[in-house]
């Protein structure tokens, strides 16, 4: 310690204070996630030269709307971060520019880029070019929404890495509505939310607008999300009050410039709860004549609101079973009340009975699929991507491709509700893009989810993708650093279901962490192993649903005593002393017979079955011999270590990333791998441990049996966990 | 928009967007307040330089404590603000060098700072000094924390703008126990908190060591605080279990380099709770031996732990009573547990029962006075500022000053549970004062509060002040701007009781916004007037409790129909055709003859009463003559008024900053300043429009008729208000 000191002098000096203490670094500026992946740092030389020779201007006409003044603010705030140099606003093409052009704003461009006219509403061309001499980079689109997104390709080819100097390339959207569904109380919490409150302030609006709001529509539009539903789907009566369309009108107005419109959650019994009609019989006229008058009143605050999202006859909730109607005739209702304004209806297939002793898997495919045809133009039907509810494996759901007629949403889920909260490393992407690419065979091989969500399938003209939001209050936005990729990928692929996990891996890693492709390469790596990993450690082979009672974290593979079968996991697994796994064939629930015929005879057959569904499709004896050579039991429990071992290797892998990644967000991913790990081990431990309770079968040489006895798993209490999402009383 | 722009020609194009989406500016960096008032910014030349020369280094010995660490990288952090130049790092003082001595370090210290010997363990000196030629800057004190807070001292007056270049103070706190008290949950929700989720993410503590704790920690121990109870008083059994000691341990080890120890807050009844004990009679030795082990099993953890606050007997709490037990016999059982770790009680007075139909506000008094001496040394017993609640304007609370043999501590309360939650401008320093002014006259004039508190009135040992939280995870911290300054006020004045609010109020002023004194006066003139305006438009003339049910926000004095009679605000106010006021003269409840016979006399008085207290302690007909010459009825319709007429010049006053102020937190007050003055309004047309309704009387001339029906205003409904603090269930 003496003359001047370098930081790293300094960190050096401080280490014995911020081993303890969580400064990173002690002197200021640091990493905290909250830039997400618009991190527009400086680029070293000879790049941010470069990039500013191409980037000394914006070109925009007088009379820019909202949503183009958005992408001028947008790119301002990436050039002057990334170059130093804040570009000048201009209105004509200067040397360098970046012009942001439509056929309105620049009927030239139509000429010069030809791909224009196929790139619909919200698609978007950039091309480097010269224009009256002047070297410049076009940012064409059909409209302003358009030019918007072009504007954050621009910033993303920036922000990968990529070369801006030379640029001739096209996008459009596949799927029409891009939607993330906030479950979100009135009360700021959050149904399975782990990312803390609700990111709306709902008690202070409609006053107090957060900077926060601009934030996150700056980050959802950059991923082309141009839809979001403000609410949780076990929705309130008072959200259609006017004090709360108060508050939904100011969080609209502040998403619209980015292209994002809102949709509402809905409860079907509002007209009750709010004391103006006696039932909510979706046949009844004053029922009807009530929504209607609701939908022009809403509409009148939110002129452009989507539509309703809502989960009727489901988990309690209210629906027209209560009256004796179907889904459809309630959700017809709703559609005659918006379809004046444009609205829609996405109404939820997620629904099982309480009371309905069916398997659970085949209630919402025998509730839904008899009304294929029925529901009209402006409905949609959402259906999750596997037919229980977002475990860590799952099939697809058989809904998917079984209705030609009805526009079909996939929905899935950012937030981790099964998958370790945000506490776990698990890369959704793998996950999201099993599910686009099975195979339906609704049409023959080739069937793919992807073609049922991007209408190709059945040439079906709503289009929708929609995902549970992980975003809260935290200054991560999501809980953690790693869960800003689940938000991400989701928003690319519903933009382009085709595209492949790895790359958006690496296309979020480059914007979030560096350009270093050693640094990439391993953090792509550990992102494209972590969800399997958490299937591996919690329920490999087929097994779901073990988790204990009250919230969805810790193993309970031993729960057995609560009220409705299904809401055991002893349910789900089946397991005794001969076997394991849930018998979906033929000869068991028969759910198999819900996909099409050439997967239900693969699904039915055990040899045949992929090994990741083995016990999702079939009970099985331990002896069961698996094509590795190992019994089942042994399968099992090897899968079990190799998950573990998953963990341990993320864990490694991160470790030798210390030094190529900022201090702060090392250490706090670190201090998640840590706890991740042990939590792998306590799910292998207490799952293995029960097995063994009820099969008496020796560990498998090789594997060491589970530190403590059961009881002692079966006592460990997760109390007070996250995302229950209670809501106070009125 | 040509040629370069500017910040302010962009903000100007940019203009229709930024006034529909709260980007402020749209290109970047922004005061989103979360440095709170330790906001290290760039000084302007020439005090930029000037600082720089008297800052060029930091010198301390060898082998420095974390806390003598956590001294360097703060000032190390505000010199690299404030100046753009790191200092050096030194062991031995270099010309220009800010010394950083104790006695220990540098023995000769003493010599030159002769103060030092009076400062105890928490003092500190500043002195500008040659030493050995050298001209230096040294920071002494008799130990580290006195080190840190010195450091913190001198961070402050530069962040007050003094010219630092010639310096020779000293302080000392005047109280031992400078506390916060956290009513934070185990599942993150707050108690009466209004800014957003517990700091203390309890799930995924202790692996996850949030970076925010260590600036929580800073802000703290910059302002004095010494001592933070982490749990909510409303306790729960889990905290006392290892996991979640673990947390709090976690919490603890970081909270600790900053010279702050924890308290925790426990639940009377947790041996029986957790299965161990069938009673929790503090007189059973098995009750006694529970307490023992369980104690010194969390000294293992936390071998600092200050000790156990706790509410019994209050609002459904368990306690002695529920075994005939007093208070002194349950704290004192608990007290014997900690004492043999050094360990304290903090047994709070705010007790009432819901079974006693004796005046609430009389309760604490007459179960506290006779135990006066019958607790064990270390007890302290925690006091409200006045007999009820915390509301706008109370008394202070007839136990102080009349507890002789008893430690008082002074609670005050920093969340505004009933002075307009985080949206309400009110500057608490203003109440504190207030309260620390009062005279108790228990050993004749002169016997403020303020010598309760520190000890001198009756020669108390120990001595403490604490203060309910309003810290929370919103990016503020507190929920808005100017609540930032309560926490702040709080901690100065448990320094020193006797300094003046509006002297903190400037201080404060001049490191959160401006050294501009035009701006600082305006700023300070607001905070001065601030509070007085909630009382006046909320509760005028010493009414108090008028809320609506549910929540302590809105008005609801017309509420008379919930089961117990001091839940509802007509048991406050009693107001009828004829008068209005509570009665607690000798003919009423005489809770007058619970403060010292010179004090009864004067509030025995209608006469005497000040006017600001009148209704709290009579019940006087709307004609009753004020000293103004209006009626009573005059006075409080004019009082509401004034009210209003406070909170519109809050806001014009804060317009008038435009420009003066950064942009985002501009806006940021701006708009809550308007739903204060919207609700101001609403308070003021409720109240009066339901005492006319009582009373019959027209509106006084020139003043405005509420502009609806009382119905309307009793139709009006607050529903999912914040801080409420529900537990989910386990």
């Amino acid at each position: 310690m003496n003359k001047a000191t370098s930081g790293i002098a300094l960190a050096s000096a401080l280490a014995p204070l911020t081993r303890v203490v969580p400064l990173y670094p002690p002197w200021g500026a640091e990493e905290d996630g909250y830039d997400l992946w618009l991190r527009y740092r400086l680029l070293p030389e000879p790049a941010r030269s470069r990039l500013g020779d191409g980037a000394r201007s914006i070109a925009v006409a007088p009379d820019a709307s909202l949503t183009t003044l958005a992408a001028v603010a947008e790119l301002h705030r990436a050039i002057a971060g990334r170059t130093g140099v804040p570009p000048a606003l201009v209105q004509e093409p200067a040397e360098g520019a970046l012009v942001l052009a439509t056929p309105a704003s620049h009927p030239e461009i139509t000429a010069l880029e030809p791909a224009l006219a196929g790139l619909g509403r919200e698609g978007y061309a950039l091309r480097t070019a010269t224009v009256g001499g002047k070297r410049v980079t076009v940012i064409a689109a059909n409209t302003d929404v358009g030019v918007l997104y072009g504007a954050f390709a621009w910033i993303r080819a920036v922000g990968t890495g990529r070369d801006v100097s030379t640029l001739a390339e096209h996008s459009a959207p596949r799927v029409g509505l891009r939607m993330m569904n906030h479950w979100d109380n009135l009360d700021r919490t959050i149904e399975r939310g782990y990312a803390g409150e609700s990111i709306w302030d709902w008690w202070k609006l409609p006053g107090m607008k957060d900077a926060r709001y601009a934030d996150y529509a700056r980050a959802t539009a950059s991923i082309g999300i141009n839809a979001v539903s403000l609410n949780n789907v076990n929705a309130k009566a008072e959200m259609l009050t006017p004090p709360w369309i108060a508050k939904a009108a100011a969080v609209a107005d502040i998403l619209r410039p980015y292209g994002i419109r809102v949709f509402l959650a809905v409860r079907f019994s509002t007209p009750v709860e709010l004391g103006d009609v006696d039932t909510a019989d979706p046949l009844d006229p004053r029922v009807a004549a009530w929504w209607k008058d609701r939908a022009a009143a809403i509409y009148r605050s939110i002129p452009d609101l989507l539509g309703f999202i809502i989960k009727a006859n489901s988990e309690g909730q209210p629906g027209p079973h209560d009256y004796g109607r179907d889904h459809a005739q309630g959700a017809n209702m709703l559609a005659a009340a918006l379809a004046p304004h444009g609205g829609l209806v996405m109404w939820r297939a997620f629904v099982y009975s309480q009371h309905d002793p069916e398997d659970r898997a085949k209630q919402a495919y025998a509730d839904f699929k008899p009304l294929d045809g029925k529901f009209l133009p402006n409905v949609i039907v959402q259906v999750k991507n596997g037919p229980i509810d977002f475990q860590p494996r799952e099939p697809f759901h058989p809904m998917l491709g079984a209705m030609p007629a009805t526009p079909l949403a996939l929905e899935v889920q950012i937030t981790k509700e099964y998958l370790g909260f945000a506490t776990h490393l698990a890369y959704l992407g793998d996950m999201y893009e099993e599910v686009l690419r099975a195979d339906t065979h609704a049409k023959g091989p080739g069937s793919t989810v992807a073609k049922v969500v991007d209408g190709t399938l059945h040439g079906a003209k709503l289009t929708a993708m929609a995902a549970v939001s992980n975003v809260g209050s935290s200054r991560t936005w999501c809980g953690s650093h790693f869960d800003q990729a689940n938000w991400y990928v989701y928003g690319r692929l519903a933009w382009d279901p085709y595209a492949s996990a790895r790359d958006i891996a690496e296309e979020w890693a480059r914007q979030t962490f560096s350009h270093d492709a050693k640094v990439v390469d391993a953090i792509v790596g550990m992102m494209m192993r972590s969800r399997e990993a958490v299937v591996r450690y919690m329920m490999p082979l087929g097994l779901h649903h073990l988790f204990d009672t009250g919230h969805h974290h810790g193993p309970g593979p031993w729960v057995d005593d609560l009220d409705r079968p299904e809401w055991n996991p002893t349910y789900y697994h089946r397991g005794d002393k001969d076997g394991i796994g849930f018998d979906r064939g033929p000869r068991g629930s028969n759910a198999v017979a819900q996909y099409a015929p050439a997967l239900a005879e693969v699904y039915s057959d055990p040899r045949r079955t992929p090994a990741n569904l083995l016990l999702w499709f079939h009970h099985l004896p331990w002896t069961h011999a698996m094509p590795s050579g190992r019994t089942l039991w042994e399968e099992l429990v090897a899968a079990y270590d190799l998950g573990v071992a998953d963990a341990a290797e993320l864990q490694a892998s991160w470790t030798r990333l210390a030094g190529a990644i900022d201090a702060r967000r090392h250490a706090e991913v670190a201090m998640l791998l840590a706890v991740q790990l042990e939590e792998a081990r306590w799910w292998r431990d207490a799952c293995i441990a029960y097995f063994r309770s009820i099969n008496g079968l020796p560990m498998p040489a090789g594997h060491a049996p589970p530190p403590l006895g059961l009881d002692e798993y079966k006592a460990r209490r997760s109390h007070y966990a996250p995302g229950r999402g209670i809501t106070l009383p009125r």
